[in-house]
């Protein structure tokens, strides 16, 4: 990362054309097969917007499939693109429901893309994107798919769920450097957009076309991240690819939750919807504890955790992915443990809630 | 650069608001004098869309003065995102042109918004910033100047030119990495353009409201490109600010016109026209020069130079921005002079031409 590359020059281009091609071998596709990956500037929510931005016809309709913040930003972005849209809620700790997808396409015949997140971040729900994709397929529409926190850590069948775009971040489960999204779109579907993209920047198609025309991006990209990537994209591969990051994950977590139990903790949501990607769980009942001193010391310990993302619960989060390993996990819930007994926080309420 | 903060955490809201400080502060503006600085994610042309995007009222129109790739961009985008506009041309090598912006504004009162590009690195050449700037705000119209390759090694006067959003990027002449642009806004200015936004993701007043509500950005920034923008201010600040780094500038560029002058080279554009960011040279006229040959050569030397950006003139470009020194400069003429000897090029027509 600390090489200063030409972002135009061959020897950069070589390793842009590389990363493009593993990430698609990671998922288990190739350009012969029909995809493409393209890289793009920006946070993962600039690749999601791209997907819209791009793809969507000025005749088009979104249905966007939310149980968290992940999805209601689709909606918002979707809102400020004036892109014609609408929800399909479900709780927060609840999965996206396939059948009331699939009675909303057979009653709405004006919508042509329907849009869904992997894992919801807000809670770590897992969403049933296989089943979700078979309803898309059924009726014969666009499937995009925010797979930004999954992606190369749970397994992604895109022949199974009919995937058309999706849509994940460098620096996620592939553990690289923020500083770039990434889309696979299936080809014909990306081909067939040509004059729909309401910006220059977030245009994916005219991005493909850049790099296929001489390997470039179109406009200076994220040279030290990208380089980043490539040595990551190593060690995933060191890894086992998805199998085995998926392994190390699952341990994580396995210990997280483990831990936290024996300390009292509560998840938000039951074991069978819960990812191994983050975890939301309940402030302790204690009225004593503050999640702002208790994130703070456990900062000073080298530890950083998320806040809630939730209005109905009190949670904080912490998620289980990137270069983390059992020593980490173990050294994090002595922290913890240290917190809370420095906070003096009592834990017999929950306990009791725990049985 | 190799530290991995997290991306929400205080330490790093910490870093991001003496960024945005400092940026203000090199460009002689400041928060009590109403001007923001905005990072966004991306490179320097969602920067420059991020401000139509954000600024242009659905009943906008915008006056794009061209004289080259950069002012052609600004048109493109403004297309995409299907914003009313209009372009006054110049020829690659004549400065945009106040009287004919003049007359243009005078009579075409749905003009709302006039875009130009300081430094048109298509060529090289400077744009008379603050006479189009007294035009525009002798019509009342905003003022937009894409300052992507000046910023920073150039002087800009804020009150003399009545900027109102000026776009740069980390990686040019404040010598960041990529991965982030920066716009200027005027305080006012910006707080009028409520729903005005066509993205999210490029939305400024959005990006801006997120760093007042908590410090962060709303979406994931490139933190290793950020740390990496703090040491370049500092070496920037080390060196003497905008004086300093535009003396460094301007040696290198002496040198280099000198040394080319002395082979035979011919610049594109007159003296008077010509930055000391880029210059554009023409060809040898020897029917042995090769560009790809010439470009290879001098990349396995290590220097990397620009190919051409010209449709009616055949030249190659040599920027002298960037962690340059005298040494570096001297080091380029030697490789220069070395591959024109190893390629066989007469340049005996160049002198001719050239005296």
């Amino acid at each position: 990362m600390l090489r200063d590359v030409g972002s135009w020059h061959f020897e950069f281009n070589a390793v842009v054309a590389s990363v493009r091609d593993r990430i698609l071998r990671l998922a288990g596709l190739s350009r012969e097969a029909g995809f493409e990956a393209i890289l793009l500037q920006g946070s993962g929510t600039f690749g999601v917007e791209a997907v819209f931005a791009t793809a969507v016809p000025p005749s088009g309709k979104v249905l966007v499939l939310a149980n968290g913040a992940y999805g209601e930003r689709m909606a918002l972005m979707l809102q400020r693109a004036r892109i014609e849209h609408l929800v399909l809620r479900t709780a927060t700790d609840i999965p996206n429901d396939p059948i009331a997808l699939d009675r909303e396409l057979a009653a709405n015949k004006s919508i042509t893309h329907v849009a869904a997140v992997h894992c919801e971040t807000t809670t770590g729900i897992l969403n049933p994107i296989n089943e979700i994709g078979k309803v898309v397929k059924k009726h014969n529409r666009t499937y995009v798919l925010d797979a930004m926190s999954s992606f190369g850590a749970i397994p992604i069948d895109f022949a199974a769920g009919g995937i058309d775009y999706l849509i994940s971040s460098a620096n996620k489960c592939l553990e690289g450097v923020p500083g770039f999204s990434l889309v696979i779109a299936r080809r014909s579907a990306l081909l067939a957009c040509e004059g729909y993209a309401r910006s220059l920047s977030l245009d994916l198609l005219d991005q493909l076309k850049g790099f296929e025309k001489n390997g470039q991006f179109r406009y200076t990209p994220p040279t030290h991240a990208i380089l980043a990537f490539q040595q990551a994209l190593n060690e995933f591969d060191q890894e086992g690819g998805v199998p085995g990051r998926a392994a190390r994950y699952r341990r994580n977590h396995t210990l997280l939750l483990e831990g936290m139990k024996q300390m009292g903790f509560r998840t938000y949501l039951p074991p069978d919807l819960q990812s191994y990607i983050i975890t939301a769980f309940h402030y302790p009942h204690d009225p004593r504890f503050s999640f702002h001193d208790f994130y703070h010391r456990l900062s000073d310990r080298g530890f950083i955790i998320y806040p809630g993302k939730l209005t109905q619960a009190n949670c904080f989060r912490i998620g289980t992915i990137g270069r983390l390993f059992e020593a980490d996990i173990r050294a994090l819930l002595a922290a913890i443990r240290e917190t809370i007994d420095e906070l003096g926080i009592s834990m017999k309420n929950d306990h009791l809630m725990n049985r």
